[in-house]
C-alpha cells in the first residue's frame, strides 16, 4: 500500500488543559486499511516521545518502515485488512502537526518559547478533533506504548463511552521521579547548549550540525529505555577495536552506541518540540482533573489491557500493576500482563512477539 | 581532634598500568587516632569519586564533617581510640594528591589532558607508597564504599598478605555497560561544554560558576545514586511552590534537587579530574592482569566482607553476589550482607546504622 502523510487543518480553537488556546493548528497523520461502511473499524494509535504518525508501512523511495510496522499491516496483528488503522504526530512534535516551531499565526514567525505547554490529556483532544473531522465517533481501540500507552489511558479517563479497547503498554498512572530526572538531563542540556540560544535558534539550524545538548540528555533517555541486562548482552564490557583502554576518550561499545544513536537523533528532532513533549510526559498524571486516581480510574468504561516488561527502568511493572489491582478491586474489566523481556522499556518497540498474539486476540 | 590535611611528596616515579609514569607526585591524606608502638592497629579508608581524604572530623572553623564521619572518630565503629585511620586523596582527582590541573614537571603549566589515565590498580599503588612512606607495610583492615569498595577489592587481589580485612561496599567486579552509559552523559557533557576549552580553561576557571556541562553530567550521577523508591519517598510529584505547572520551566521538586545539588557540585570539583576518574572507573575490571576473574579472587588472603544495598541501581547486589559466590566455591574466608535500603547508592555514605554494626564486628 501507499503510504501517504496527511495534514487537517483546523481554525478553530484547541482549548488546553493551562487554559491557554492553539488557534489555528494542524494534525499530520496517516492511515492504514480502509474504513467500512458503518466506521466501526477504526483502531487509533499513539506514539511515544520521539516517534511519528508513521507508525507503519515504507514510503516510496524510502526504505526504513514505521516505528511499528511490524504490528500494524495485511494479516499482522494490527490486520490492515480488516480494520482502518489511524496514527497522528502529537502537537507539540516536529513532524508535521503544530509544535513550537511553527508559525505563530498570524505572524510566520515560529512560536518558540511562546508556544504553550500541552499536556498528555491535550495531545488526546487533539486527537479527538482529528478523528471527528474524520467522522469517526467511535473506535474499536487505542493502542499505544511509553507516552502513547499514556495517551490510550487518558483517553479511557477522559472519553469513557470513545473506544471498546484500551491497550496500554509500557507507561503509567503518573510520571515518577525517577522518569522526571531522567528528563531532566535533557532538559538542562537542551536549555545550557549555547547553540540553542534560549530558543532562539533558526530553522533548520540543526539539520547539519545536531544540538549537543540534545544528543547529550538522549544518553540519559537512552540508558533508560534499556536495562543492565540489555546492556551486558548487547555490549558486555567490549571495548571499541581502534580505541586505546588507557586513551581518556577511549571508548567501551556502550559509548559508541550512544554517541551514534544521539548525534543521529540531534539532526532530525528539534530541541524545542523534544523539551515540550518531555514536559507532557512530566505533568502525566491520569488522576488530575478528577478528585483521586480511584475516581479517575473508575471512570472507564473500555476493556483495558495493560502489558508492562519485567526489565522496564523508565515505567517499572508494578505502576501497571497499580493499575490492574485498582480495576480489579472495582469490578472493571482489564487484563494484565508482565511480560518476560531482556530488552527494558524498548521491548515494546522491538519485542513484538512477546505481546502481538495478545493484540491480535483482543481484536479479533 | 584537631584534623590537618597532611601533602606526602614522591619524587620517585609512579609506575602506572598504562606503561606511563607519573613523577614526581604528592598524596593528600588525613589520619584520625594514634598508631600504635608495633604499628598494628591501621585501618585504610578508600574513598568514592567525590569523596576525598577528609573523611572524618571537622577542619577548624568549617562546619562539615568528614564524608564518613559519622562511621570514624573515637567510640564509633571504626574506633579512633583503637585504631590509627588512614585516608588519603586519590591520584587524579583534585583535593590535594597530583591530578590533571597538578603541574605537569617541570613546567608549571597543569597537565591538562596530558595527565596520564589512572586506574583502579594506581589508585591502590599510589596508596601503598604512602603506607610505606608512613611505615606502615600491614594494615588492620581496608575499608571503602562505591569506587573505595573497588579499591579495597583491588587491594585484596593484587596485595594478598597486605591486610587481613577487606569491607567492600556497594562495588562490583567489573564496572558493567549500565555504569559506563551513566558516565558517558558526563564525559559527553564536559567535552562538549565551550567553557571546558577542550580541557585548556585555566586553574579555578569555574569557582565562581560551575562548569555546566559538570553540572549536567552530575545530574545523571544523582539519579544512579538514588533509586526510583528513594524518589517516589523524597520527592514524590512535588511541585515546586512558585513555579506554575503549566510553565515550560516549572520545576518538581526533583527537578530543584537535581538543580542545586549539581551546580553547587560544578563550582567544587574539577572536570579534567572528573573525567579522569570516570574512566577509572570504567576501566575497572579485577580480573585484568590475571587470568580471569576466578584466578584474581582466588589470590585473596584476606576475609573479605561484602555489603550491598538492594535498591543500589549503580552496582547491583547481584554483582556483589558474584564475588562471594566465587569465595565460597573456592572454600576462601568472606562475609556477605545484601543490607535492605530505600537509599539507593547513596545507601553506603547515609545509612550507615545499617552496618556499622558489621564493620564494629569485624574490627572487634
Amino acid at each position: 500500500m501507499k503510504i501517504e502523510t496527511k495534514i487537517a487543518h483546523f481554525s478553530s480553537p484547541l482549548y488546553l488543559e493551562s487554559g491557554r488556546i492553539l488557534e489555528p493548528y494542524e494534525i499530520a497523520y496517516e492511515t492504514y486499511g480502509e474504513l467500512n461502511e458503518d466506521r466501526s473499524n477504526v483502531v487509533l494509535v499513539c506514539h511515544a516521545l520521539s516517534g511519528s504518525h508513521h507508525a507503519a508501512g515504507v514510503y516510496e523511495g524510502d526504505r526504513k518502515a514505521g516505528w511499528w510496522d511490524g504490528l500494524i499491516g495485511d494479516g499482522k496483528a494490527v490486520d490492515t485488512t480488516k480494520y482502518f488503522v489511524v496514527c497522528s504526530n502529537t502537537i507539540g512534535s516536529c513532524f508535521g502537526s503544530t509544535g513550537p516551531m511553527s508559525d505563530n499565526y498570524p505572524s510566520h514567525e515560529p512560536y518558540r518559547l511562546k508556544f504553550p505547554v500541552v499536556t498528555i490529556k491535550d495531545m488526546v483532544r487533539a486527537q479527538m478533533q482529528l478523528l471527528s473531522h474524520l467522522g469517526i465517533y467511535h473506535v474499536r481501540a487505542i493502542i499505544g506504548g511509553s507516552m502513547g500507552g499514556m495517551q490510550a489511558l487518558q483517553f479511557a479517563v477522559d472519553y469513557p463511552n470513545f473506544a471498546d479497547e484500551i491497550i496500554s503498554l509500557a507507561a503509567t498512572y503518573a510520571t515518577r521521579p525517577w522518569t522526571i530526572a531522567f528528563n531532566k538531563v535533557a532538559m538542562e542540556a537542551i536549555r545550557k547548549d549555547p547553540r540553542f540560544e534560549h530558543g532562539n535558534y533558526e530553522r533548520g539550524a540543526f539539520k547539519e550540525e545536531g544540538l549537543d545538548g540534545l544528543a547529550i540528555g538522549r544518553i540519559a533517555g537512552h540508558i533508560s529505555y534499556l536495562s543492565p541486562e540489555t546492556m551486558d548482552k548487547k555490549f558486555g564490557r567490549n571495548y571499541v577495536n581502534n580505541d586505546g583502554l588507557f586513551e581518556l576518550f577511549g571508548r567501551y561499545e556502550v559509548e559508541r552506541y550512544m554517541e551514534y544513536n544521539t548525534a543521529n537523533f540531534s539532526r532530525m528532532f528539534d530541541p524545542l518540540s523534544y523539551l515540550y513533549i518531555v514536559k507532557a510526559i512530566n505533568t502525566f498524571n491520569l488522576s488530575r482533573g478528577y478528585d483521586s486516581l480511584h475516581d479517575a480510574i473508575s471512570r472507564i468504561k473500555a476493556k483495558v489491557h495493560l502489558i508492562s516488561f519485567g526489565t522496564d527502568y523508565l515505567f517499572f511493572p508494578c505502576e501497571m500493576e497499580h493499575i490492574a489491582k485498582m480495576m480489579e478491586r472495582n469490578g472493571q474489566p482489564f487484563s494484565y500482563k508482565e511480560v518476560e523481556s531482556d530488552y527494558g522499556h524498548d521491548a515494546f518497540l522491538v519485542e513484538l512477539d512477546k505481546f502481538e498474539e495478545d493484540i491480535r486476540r483482543v481484536l479479533s
